[in-house]
């Protein structure tokens, strides 16, 4: 199992023991891109519901040498996914989440916190061992 | 030179043949990061002004298998830069530059220009063998 996989089901179970219940994994959504291939790659979109919330959560793990090249493409992946929700389920929240060292390390930088809120990046920290959830910003 | 210097070059002659006199490059935008070198990596940001138009490019190759993910690096980036330019320098107009075998293959999906219209996503499009601009989308 790839790291990338192994964070992948560390944010699931960290969902389920919030209460959430993952009902699809990945979740598709179809914006009708002939040429694109939108699941193709590591990260997978998680699907979930708790009583009548319902939220879709983006997972990024940072392996790469620079964190802001990391976070463009989450960001760029987060809008993206953010304009196709609107027009396919507009009642479900999008999430990003990251691990707890990632958000200490990059995510508490005053300039980014403030792209994060301008962008409407709503975000949920996890913990890697512990795997459950240790905050959420919306 | 490797292929993303080069594309910047072609830009670069690009614009200056459309009558643009390069005044930074890079062009370095100081938004008080102190973890993060936002100059880090190959795609670096191009200044120009004509007349009193001022402008900064966004070079973006999309050299990757999955373009999707080089274009949620690039709108990521985008929006990134969009925000920091709006503190620093707010009447500077941001361009994402690519080629046009880049525009016609990917960003002629009608999903895709949606995106790049809700997203304020201005482009340039360029020619790389005849290291001309081929269009403008405003």
């Amino acid at each position: 199992m790839s790291k990338k996989d192994k964070h992948h089901e560390q944010v699931r179970i960290a969902l389920e023991k919030d209460g959430w219940i993952i009902t699809n994994d990945p979740l598709v959504i179809p914006v009708g891109i002939r040429k694109v291939n939108v699941d193709l790659g590591a990260e997978r979109l998680l699907a979930a519901e708790k009583g009548k919330e319902k939220i879709a959560v983006e997972i990024k793990t940072f392996t790469r040498t620079s964190m802001i090249y990391d976070f463009y493409g989450a960001l760029g992946q987060f809008r993206f996914y953010l304009r196709a929700l609107a027009k396919t389920e507009p009642d479900r929240i999008l999430f990003l989440a990251v691990s707890k060292d990632v958000y200490d390390e990059f995510f508490d930088e005053a300039f980014i916190r403030e792209v994060v809120e301008l962008e409407n990046m709503k975000m949920l920290v996890y913990s890697i061992i512990q795997e459950k959830i240790e905050k959420w910003i919306k």
